[in-house]
Formats: C-alpha cells, sequence, structure tokens
C-alpha cells in the first residue's frame, strides 16, 4: 500500500497545501516520506460540516450496526498486515513485539466496545410510570435514556501510535456512542496515522455508513486542531498529551460561544509508595519490579513511576543499591521523536544538576540518536517538600526520583502535597495493611487507580479501569479515557415526558425490546 | 424562633461585618429585619477549612447514616412549622399553597436521595475478575467505585426560596453524594436561608457528623461567591440563576489553577410546538392550559414556556384568541423582587416596542408595587429567524411570545435556529405523529427534557427527569439538577487495582455487602 499524505476527508483523499509534515525515523534520524502537506480552514470546514451532516443518521443507528461498525474498523485495521506494524516501527523506534502488541490492544478495545454497545449499560435507561392517581397530583409517565453528545474531535500522542491514536480509545469511546469524530493526526507518525485512517474509512463505506462518521486531518503546528475545537459542530474534545497542549485546548474550548467539554490526559508522575515490611522481605524483587516497569518503552508511559517513596533506612539503602544496579545495567531506547528526547535530556538535567537531588545511577549510553539513557535520582523528603518543582514536574522517559523520608509520617505529607495522578501504587505486605489503610484515603483523592504490589504501566482495558484523575493528570476527573466507561464522556440525558408509545426511542419502549438494564421505579431491572 | 442575621459556620453562628443585606416584602417593598452583614475573606476561610476537615469523614460515612441525616435535614424543616411559611412568604411575595408546596417537595427530594444513598446506584461498582491464567499477560483483578467530588459551593435562585435553595436540589444531591456544602444564600430570602440553614445545622448536629460538613454564607455583592468558587478546597459549584451571574462562576472557576466542574442552570425559553391536529382538535384547551403554565407564579420558573410555535391560519388565530383572551383576565401578581420586576418590565418594553412585534394581550395590571401585568406577544417566523435577540432572550415572567409560520418546514427551522433549552414541548394529536417524528431528533439535541401534550412547569422529582440543556440552558448538558441523577455531578470514578481484600472500600467487597447493582466482567448483577 502506498501512502499518499493526503487528508482523509469523509470518503475522500485530499491534497491540502499548507505546510507540510514529515515523519523522521528516530533511530536513524532520516525523514520519511511522504511529505504530508497540513490542512487549514478549508479541510477543517469540510471534515465538520461532513461529520454534522452524519451525525443525524449516526447517532441514530441501531445497536448491532454500530457494534458491526467498530468490529469492522478492527478487521480492516487487522487487515493491513505488517505494512502497518513497519511503518509504526519506523515512525516511531518502538520494537515490533511492541507494536503488535498495541495492534492487538486496539482492535481488542474496539471489539470491547462493540459489546459495549450491544448491552446497552450505556444508555441509562430509567422508567418512572405514570401515577394517574397521586394526590395532590398525578404524575405523568417520565423516561430517561443518553444521546451521543455531538461531532467529537481527537488528538493523540506520539507514545500509543495504535491504541491512543486515530482509531484508539477516544475514537473508539466516541463512535460506540454515536459520534461522528474527526481525528487530528499526531505529527511523528503520519504515515501509521494514514493507514489507519484509510482501515477506518473502508469501514465506513462496507457498513454503508455516512461519510462524515469519520476524518483524518494533518497539520503542522496549532491550527489545524485549534480550528476543529473553535468549530461549532464539534461537541467535544478529546486529547492525550503534554499539559501544554490540553490546557491550550482548554482555554479554546471555554472560550467558544457554546463552551465544551475537552477530556484531556495530560500530565502524571505516578507515585510509588514503599511500605515498611515489603520493602524489607522483598526489597531486591520490587527493584526489579521497579526498574523494569521503568525502562520498559524508554519510560515513555504516562503511567511511568516517576516517583518512589520509602522510610530511610538499610531495607531502603538496599534498595537502593539494586535499583541502581538495575538501572545501570539497563540499555539505551531509541525515543519516540527528536523533541521527546530532547525533553528528556532536559529534565534529566535539571535533576542532575539539582543542589538537592542526588544521582543514583544512570544506564547504558549509546551513541545513535535520540537515545534515553535511563536515570535514577534520590532526594529527601523535606527537600522534596520544599520545591514544587520536583513535585510537580514530569520527565517523560525512563527517569524517577526517589525520597527518602524521616519516618511514616512523612509517607503521607507526601502524599498530601501531590498533584492529581493517573495512579498511586503502594507496595505492601501483610504487616503493611495499617499504614496502608492511613495513606489510602489521601490516595483516592489524588489519583484515578490505587493499585498494590504492581506497577503502574500496563494498562488493562476493562470495565473497571479509570485512565483518569484529578487535575492535572487530567482535565476532567468524572471519566476515564481508557476502559468501557470511556462511552459515557461523550453522552448525555435526555427525559421523555408523556411521549406516545409511537414517539418513544426503541430503547424506552415497553418491553425493552433492546433487552437493556434499567431502573424502574428507582428498581434496577438487569 | 428570632432571626440572628448571621452566617452559620459549622455550628457557630458569626457575626460578620460586611455591607449588610436586607430582606424586601416585594408586596409592600417594607425593609424587613434583621440585617444581613455580610461575610468576607476570613468567614470564606473558615468555612472552606471546616468543610474541608469534614471531608475526610463525611465522605466514609455509612450508606444508612448518610441517608438518616438527609432524612433528619427534612425532618428539621418540617419542624419549624409555619414559621419558616409566613417568612418564605414575606420575602418573595408567594403565596401560602405554593410555598408549603414547594416545602413538601424540597422534603420528598431529601427522602428521595436518601433512599438512592442507600440503593447505591450511584456507586457505579464494576468488578474485572483476575485472570491468572491469561495469555499472553494475566490479569490481576481491578474494582471500581465512585467517590464523593470534595466541598461542593451552592447557589440558588430568587424563585425557589426551598427547593432550589439552602437545602435544595444541589444542596441534598451534594450531601447525598458524600460532599460537604457551603451554601451562599440570594439576598433575596436571607431570613428563609437562615431557618434552613439552622435546621440543617440541627441534623449535623443530631446525626454526631463534623460540623463542616455544612455551612450557609451571607454576602452582598459577588465578593463570598467568587471567593468561594476560587477557595481551592471547593471541587464544584451548583448554580441556579441568571446567565451573567452563571458565566461569571465559570470564568473563575476555569482560571483556577486546579479548574473545577460548575453547573450552572441559566436561562431557557422552553419551546413549545402546536403541531396542526392537535391544535384544530382543541386549540381553546391548549390555549387555556398554556395561559395557566405561563402565568402559574406569575411565570418566575425557569421552564416557563416563553415561546409558542404553530402555523399561521384558523386554527392558530383561534388559539391566540382564546389565549390572549385568557392572559387578559388574568390577575396580575407579585414578582419576587424588585429586581425582577424591574427586568421583567423591560423584558416587555422590548417586545412592545419592537418593530416586527404584536401585543396580543395584556393581563390585568395593579397598583402595588412589583406587579407582573402578563403579556402575549406575536410575530412571524420570518422576523423571528431573522432576529437574534428574539430567539436568545428569555424574559422572566409572565410573558411568551408566539410564532406565526408559513408552513410545517417552518417548524423544524425554528427548533433548529434556538440555543440550547431545559425543556421543548409538543402538543399533538395522533394525526400529528408524522409532523412529531420529524422534529424530535432536533428537540433531543436542543433540549434535555422533550414533552408532548402536558406544560414544562412543574419538574417531576424522580429517576427519570432531566432538569438540563445544552448550553446557555446549561453549562453542561451531562447532567441534571433535579432527580435522583443529579447525584453523579458530585462523583467521580476510582479504580482499585490488585487490592488485598482487607483494603477495599466495603462498596468492592466479595459477597457485596452492601447488596448494590453490580457489573461483574461486564455482566449486570441487580
Amino acid at each position: 500500500m502506498t501512502l499518499a499524505g493526503k487528508q482523509l476527508i469523509g470518503q475522500q483523499a485530499v491534497t491540502a497545501n499548507g505546510a507540510a509534515i514529515h515523519a523522521i525515523d528516530p533511530a536513524t534520524g532520516e525523514t520519511l516520506a511522504p511529505a504530508y502537506p497540513g490542512g487549514g480552514k478549508q479541510e477543517v470546514e469540510q471534515a465538520c460540516a461532513l461529520a454534522w451532516a452524519a451525525y443525524a443518521t449516526y447517532r441514530g443507528s441501531s445497536l448491532e450496526d454500530r457494534a458491526t461498525f467498530l468490529e469492522t474498523v478492527a478487521a480492516e485495521i487487522e487487515a493491513l498486515g505488517d505494512t502497518l506494524i513497519q511503518r509504526a516501527m519506523a515512525e516511531t523506534g518502538l520494537p515490533r513485539p511492541r507494536l503488535e502488541g498495541e495492534r492487538g490492544r486496539t482492535c481488542g478495545q474496539l471489539r470491547l466496545f462493540a459489546s459495549v454497545v450491544r448491552a446497552g449499560e450505556w444508555l441509562d435507561v430509567r422508567i418512572d410510570s405514570a401515577l394517574p392517581e397521586r394526590e395532590p397530583m398525578p404524575r405523568v409517565g417520565l423516561r430517561q435514556r443518553h444521546v451521543a453528545l455531538g461531532p467529537v474531535t481527537v488528538f493523540g500522542p506520539s507514545n500509543f501510535p495504535l491504541a491512543f491514536s486515530v482509531a484508539g480509545g477516544d475514537t473508539a469511546a466516541a463512535l460506540a456512542a454515536g459520534c461522528p469524530v474527526v481525528v487530528k493526526a499526531h505529527s511523528a507518525h503520519p504515515g501509521t496515522s494514514e493507514l489507519v485512517g484509510r482501515a477506518v474509512q473502508a469501514a465506513v463505506a462496507k457498513c454503508g455508513l455516512p461519510e462524515g462518521v469519520f476524518s483524518l486531518l494533518f497539520g503542522a503546528g496549532r491550527e489545524v486542531g485549534q480550528a476543529l475545537v473553535a468549530d461549532p459542530r464539534i461537541q467535544a474534545v478529546g486529547f492525550t498529551g503534554s499539559r501544554g497542549g490540553g490546557t491550550a485546548l482548554m482555554a479554546t474550548a471555554q472560550a467558544r460561544p457554546q463552551p465544551i467539554p475537552v477530556y484531556a490526559e495530560m500530565s502524571s508522575i505516578n507515585p510509588v509508595f514503599l511500605l515498611p515490611e515489603a520493602l524489607k522481605a522483598r526489597g531486591q524483587a520490587i527493584a526489579e519490579g521497579f526498574v523494569g516497569s521503568l525502562t520498559m518503552g524508554a519510560g515513555q508511559f504516562c503511567t511511568n513511576p516517576g516517583l518512589v517513596i520509602g522510610v530511610k533506612g538499610e531495607a531502603l539503602d538496599a534498595f537502593l543499591a539494586a535499583a541502581g544496579q538495575a538501572v545501570e545495567q539497563s540499555t539505551a531506547q531509541t525515543m519516540l521523536t527528536p523533541g521527546t528526547h530532547e525533553a528528556y535530556q532536559q529534565g534529566v538535567s535539571r535533576l542532575s544538576g539539582h543542589p538537592k537531588v542526588r544521582e543514583v545511577a544512570r544506564g547504558q549510553a549509546e551513541s545513535g540518536p535520540n537515545q534515553c539513557q535511563a536515570g535514577l535520582f534520590a532526594t529527601t523528603a523535606a527537600d522534596f517538600l520544599a520545591d514544587e518543582t520536583l513535585q510537580h514536574e514530569e520527565v517523560f522517559g525512563a527517569c524517577s526520583l526517589v525520597v527518602e523520608c524521616i519516618g511514616p509520617d512523612d509517607l503521607k505529607r507526601i502524599a498530601e502535597a501531590l498533584e492529581g495522578q493517573l495512579t498511586a501504587t503502594l507496595q505492601l505486605d501483610d504487616g503493611d495493611l495499617e499504614a496502608a489503610r492511613t495513606l489510602l484515603p489521601t490516595l483516592e483523592l489524588k489519583a484515578g487507580r490505587v493499585l498494590a504490589n504492581g506497577w503502574p504501566t500496563g494498562v488493562e482495558v476493562c470495565h473497571a479501569m479509570v485512565h483518569g484523575g484529578p487535575y492535572p493528570a487530567t482535565s476532567d476527573s468524572r471519566t476515564t479515557s481508557v476502559g468501557s466507561a470511556a462511552i459515557q464522556r461523550f453522552l448525555r440525558p435526555v427525559c421523555y415526558q408523556n411521549l406516545p408509545a409511537g414517539l418513544l426511542p426503541e430503547a424506552l419502549q415497553d418491553g425493552n425490546p433492546l433487552g437493556v438494564s434499567r431502573l424502574v421505579d428507582g428498581k434496577r431491572e438487569a
């Protein structure tokens, strides 16, 4: 399959004439063909007009049709075969097994949403029966369901070229909810984006859906993205990326005549608390698990464990020694982009040059371009608490800071000082339960997900997952970007009062023709 | 019971020293004692500090304790007896039966939320079992529940001194969710607010809850309200009132270092579509029902039917004649405040002076202060569509505009031109079903609630209610301010991954000790 370097607008492939973006192979520094001339106002207008037109039909599509569409997208992505994996490898420097795994996750995610659409829990059907005899006033019947918010625009990050990108979590959730999607491709993997975009286009055609259900725009800089968020037809935004990028979109969304929700997943340092008994009993194993999580994929995960907190003493010293040794043995890995590598180098330099921070270990260096040499640093609780930059700054990549506490009270103090996080982790043994119980209420307020005896990397796509958390981890802690509950972010409730049976949407009709779970007069009917 | 004119901060009654507010009896213009000296930064600081301290305990209170607390608030409000009704009558000009009904609704609402808390649907419990044998990677167990967002600040409107005020819908929903509440009292009914605030204070004490669960602040101007919304401990805002007031709070909430959600219910003109067959068959009855809804409570409802759309012809002429006659016979009613009356007069003047609008009828005039003389006006679809001010401007009070369409296509055109609404109503007969089916998809996108053959005033407090809708009807169409689903606006999800049984919150424990509905491996267990 030859890459065309064009905007995918509905079923068309359109040549734009803005400044072009080029993918770069981060392992070699080589520029990859083709060029992707950037879109502008015209392409945004076309994509949004088609999305709005498609919305009327698509949001009313049957559960079965919509589920089949999601499954068809998955099949079309798989049908791209090794072309997709090879292009993604070239554009990201990520190794084959990782990308094959990510493709599996992406397609599994689309199929999970297909099952979610069919089950119909997301409709949140509520029926309050008419009470014609009620005193002093009778009650007419009221019924509620959820409907699609409207066309959604999605911005993916560089680090998940498949699972959070063109047909990733936000796109799958929005399509599942009945929202057309306009994706702004990440400029680091345009070829991967085009391939997946064409797979979605093909699925739209095969399923006979209106073409505006999906478009994919390319563009250097922020013009296309900002224009999409400002467009009156766009009704919600999904974003994964930097805090600067997310807050810029939030500002645009709020400044619209009609403000819209922005779901931005931004930054997190993912604290790990090493509780004393666990540290004493299995510090070596914890150190190995930690460094495995830290260095996996060059640490380029939003759930990378960037902060470790333990109480100073022999056990923590042993942990530091073991972790340091593992870091030293870790080989360099190619980072996603020159920009990511540059930012990583700056972040590591800030830590190594910080007067209150000491270097514990650095990983193996490598002479090629964009190599991530892992870094492990340490500081004291007092110094950490005294310096907000240490508390707030995510170094994106394989870099972590160990905070040495004087006593157990410091653990709580540090938990309380943290900003909102995607995750918080406890390493604990039976003897640590009381200490964990003390920390847990604070961690619940700081993070969307609390883990025990695991590592935050590797986000399961399931029903109970929360990949979210208080600001600035995300812009909206009331929702998740991974897992089936993500469908809810693209829905709103509508109440139908006293509507004749002939006008009621199928989900709300007597006899429950869709067979969905309903709350009838306050009682759950499974 | 003597009114003290003090801020209620936790269990204390505190004399503030800011500019005082005084209630005014709108029927007489008389100033009512006592004065309420306004609070300032110090009172905001105290209330927020107490709320934050209470949050840790209160959010963890048992479902039964929290439900009992809500029921105790209801009982304490009822125990105020006629003192409450008399003071509310004096402060609002609303008649006794209306206020007695509103008290019933307020207490019923608190008891509904008690039942909602006990049922535990709001926890949205999700359990994904561990899959230790899964290939290529095992899965650990993941469980999700919802937790309280944090302390909430509530701003009530003037028109529901009980049901949307100190212990109204937002307060009840937030308390049900486990959030402490700091209410900024509406300056039009400070005495009513104090009485209800003391009832809540008493319930907090009786139930042995931390005092910061509830505080009530008074203040002239916007200082106290803005300081509350800017306070870092406040995590969400409930507001009912004007578009200007709501958008000012939204701006403050967005400008915080940590932005927070604002649920502002602002403005709506609540279109009513008169479909041809219904209009022909029962225009007279529809006209009477319409004017009853229009003039009830001097039209001072956010769901007041401010816009009526029908196709020009004999039937619409007959409707207009009947409605006009009913309006002419309607007696004047005292409005809530001099400010409300002033704004109403200005709104009516804008319509009566509008070159494209004709006056159909005015109600009876009355010489006392703040009298609402109902107004019915008419214009053409073309003129309506050509003038955004006619489309957007709510005249708060008994005033409505009838839009005469040339043909049925105009109905849809007008529906599409409208901003977001709380409600949209269809008057229809069997022969109108096809026309209704054409309109319905547009109405669903414009309104939170779609009604047939009823009137939008009289919002049922139940499970299926949506009192919400797209901007500018509210700031957040994903939620409702009336009905049991309102609890969701004050919650966020947390995922617990691989937590030892001894650390799991009760809602998530094996054996389902709370007996709540759960989604287990994607299957609903009622």
